[in-house]
Order: structure tokens, then C-alpha cells, then sequence
């Protein structure tokens, strides 16, 4: 017996940028797995169970998952922002891959949701209007030297960057060299963008320039956008001046 | 006397991927700016106005919804997917900046949504799992040079590509260019998604191999992914693979 595994993101944390497609997956489900905080956004009813973990343990987690969906159950795991960007669909894939035969065989879906850099840009203006990088300044899962690699190939081609997992407890200096790598690709009055609980009544938008930008200003929980040499501000009466990076090329006349 | 202007983003298509803000958004609007089919895709109200416009007009579209919500409206700029991902956002915000000063006093808003390579990311499987870049094939707005530095830079550095824009009518070349060059600098069996509607009764997925891929499998309506060398396949009874990039780098093994 067979039963269903969804993978769902709950967008940024606030309630209204959960997708009615998200909410139909919980309605529908048994059992949720997920990262604590996470979890603890969704109203279950008596009759469904949270099966909370740590924000470390996701391999372990996707496997519960597995097997319990492969055993009949509906099953739901959470991810906050979008499942598939650095969060748990990869995760139950890569679990998936590497399990017995029957979890490749359950009914599987991913419904996806507004990743944090959305959510981030959306609040500073249009930072992400044109081609830009992603990228996760974890070095837990893959070696430093590819990740200076590749800031400095997103920086030389006129990229814009959104960082996730800027920093930790485990790895506080991540983040001053990656600056300090982007400082000696790109002119120190880019924009950066430090964003955290975007549409949460705790949200915090911090613009900087690459030059004033310090690690300090972000945790675990920060977005931070880098602007290229397109990227201009707005500055506004009385308020946080628009970061936008415009559709079209100038030849970095900005 | 100054309105307000909020751009939103409607998700890829399916009404289930609208957030509850942007449905707010437009409740809250009296007069409504956007290409045709996103404008046709709301419920308006009889006291609301909808002011649809062709494709290429961005910058009059915003200027026209500027104006408006100088003169005190409550003006809502439509989009689809999410508005700062080649869309409304960082053309209204180009429009302003050009505009006379009382536009920038405008009270000014953004509403993230799911946009096209996470719906359609979603669909495969995870291949955005790990470090990704976004990147319009689109030359009308920047040189094809710029394009093609940006291509070669993201398979040398290992990235994962989202391709919007891909193909138009009056740029019927520039895909088959891109697969040529990316055939040069990553090995012929990445993998290639072809995803188009997402989400929505007329979804087309559709997996390939960086060999097999062809220009005439998408039209401008298609997200296409291509992956890295890390992104995998794993292949199921009955049905499409799952697609997805791990979190961890493993020097290319796959």
C-alpha cells in the first residue's frame, strides 16, 4: 500500500502569502514533518500529527517521511519560503534516490511558494528585475572554494546575488569573505539588501552599500541581495529609498 | 493629493497559487494596469476599472499607472509569476525614476508571488535545490554579448539556469544559440526541463537531456531549467523522473 508524500512551502511567515494550493495540502494530510518553527505555523486539527525536528537533521527527517508515506499515510513535509530553493524538496529527493525500491514509487508533489529573496526584494523595490544568482553561503555541503568560485564568476558576468544561509553560530565568517571577495569585483557603492522576516510584524529591510555591509548585520534568518553595477536607487521623501536593477543593459553607467 | 500603487504578482497561472495578499491587493485597487491575459485573469468588481495593454508597452503602462495614482487613485499594476522577475516591478520603477518627482512621493508597494521556475521547478522534482542563476534570453533590452558572457559564466562556475523569455516570434534564434553554447562548456547529459503552464489544465513538462534539447520545445510562454552536473534523475514506475539538483556538491560525480 502506497500512500502520498507532499512537499509544501509556506512562503516567508506571514499567513498571507501562504498559497490556498499549500493550505489544501495541509487539509488533506496526516502527518507533518519539518523544521520546528515551521511546523508551528500550521493549525492542525486533533486528528493530525506534527512530527517536529531539528533544522539540521534533514535527511533523517525526509526518511521518516518516506516510510511512513510508503507504509499508506498522506504525508506532509514543510518547508518555510519555497520547498525547492535550498529546503526540503532536494532533501526527499536525494532520500529518495538513495532508499529502497517502494519510496521511489510514492505518489509524489511539490507545491511551491514564495521563497524569501522574493519576498525581500519585493520590499526594497525591484532589486531582482533582471538576471541575478541564488546562492547559499553554507559550506557545510559543499567546499568554500567553489562558492569564492562562484561569487566571483556571478560578479565578473554583472550578476545580481540573493544569499541564503548567510550565516550561523557554526560559520560566522562566511559572510565578512564573501564581502570582502565581492569588494575586489565590484565597485563598494553596489547596493546590499539585508532582509529578514519579510511581511512578519518583526521584518527588517536594511540597505547598505557593499563598502558599509558587515556580517554582523545578518543571521541565519537573512536574505541579503547584492546589487551589480546596474542596480540604481530611488531616493524618497521621508522614507527607505527604492533598490531596483533596471530591465535593460547600460554598460554599467550606473 | 497622492495614491497609491501596488504591483502584484498572480503566480504562474492556477488561481490556487495566488497569495491571499495580492487578492487583497486587488480588492483594495480601483484601477487596474497589465498585459491582456494577466489583467482577464481577476474578478472584477463594476466600480473597478481594468486598463489591459499589449506585451511591449511596460514603461507606458507604468507611466500611464503612475500618473493615475499621482492624481490620488488606488492604481494596481498586474502581473504574472512574481512582479520583480522580469516583470511590472522594476518597470514601474524606471518610469518613476525618469518621471516627474511627485511620482517617487507615491505611496509604493510590491506583492511577491510564486514565480514560473518555481512552479515549474516544483513539477520536476527539485532541480533548483542548489545554487541557481535567472536569466532572460530576451537580447531586445541587452547585447546577445552580455547574454552569452552570462551563459558560459554559469556552466563554468556550476549553476543551475532558469531561461525566461526564451524564444519569441522576433527572436526565433537566440535558444538555439544558447544550447549551442551551453553544449560547448557542460556535458550533453544534463538535464534539460521544459515546463510551460504549470499549475495550470494546459501543463506541459517536459524532460530532456542538454543533447536532445531542442528551440522549437518551447515557445515564450516556457521556463526552461537546465541543469548542472550535479542534478540527477531518478526514474519511477510509470511515470516522468523527478529531477533534482542535491545540496551537497560532489565534484561532478553524477
Amino acid at each position: 500500500m502506497t500512500g502520498k508524500l507532499t512537499v509544501i512551502g509556506l512562503g516567508p511567515g506571514s499567513p498571507l502569502q501562504v498559497t490556498p494550493e499549500a493550505l489544501a495540502a495541509v487539509d488533506a494530510a496526516s502527518d507533518f514533518f519539518g523544521y520546528g518553527p515551521y511546523v508551528e505555523r500550521l493549525e492542525l486539527r486533533p486528528d493530525q500529527r506534527a512530527h517536529a525536528s531539528d533544522n539540521r537533521e534533514e535527511i533523517s527527517r525526509a526518511a521518516q517521511a518516506l516510510t511512513l508515506a510508503a507504509s499508506g499515510a498522506d504525508v506532509c513535509v514543510v518547508s518555510g519560503g519555497d520547498p525547492g530553493v535550498f529546503a526540503m524538496a532536494a532533501a526527499v529527493c536525494e532520500a529518495m534516490e538513495a532508499g529502497p525500491p517502494e519510496w521511489a514509487n510514492v505518489d509524489f508533489a511539490v507545491v511551491p511558494g514564495v521563497t524569501a529573496m522574493l519576498a525581500v526584494a519585493a520590499k526594497a523595490g525591484a532589486p531582482l528585475g533582471h538576471d541575478f544568482c541564488t546562492i547559499s553561503l553554507s559550506d557545510n555541503l559543499k567546499p568554500w572554494s567553489v562558492i569564492e568560485k562562484r561569487l566571483i564568476a556571478a560578479a565578473d558576468a554583472g550578476f545580481v546575488m540573493a544569499f541564503y544561509n548567510p550565516v550561523s553560530k557554526a560559520r560566522p565568517h562566511q559572510l565578512t569573505q564573501a564581502f570582502d571577495i565581492l569588494r575586489a569585483h565590484l565597485p563598494g557603492n553596489v547596493p546590499v539588501i539585508f532582509g529578514r522576516a519579510a511581511g512578519r510584524p518583526d521584518e527588517k529591510i536594511r540597505i547598505e552599500s557593499l563598502d558599509s555591509a558587515r556580517s554582523d548585520m545578518a543571521d541565519m534568518s537573512t536574505c541579503i541581495i547584492i546589487g551589480s553595477v546596474e542596480t540604481r536607487l530611488i531616493h524618497r521623501d521621508g522614507g527607505q529609498p527604492l533598490v531596483y536593477s533596471p530591465r535593460s543593459w547600460s554598460a554599467g553607467k550606473a
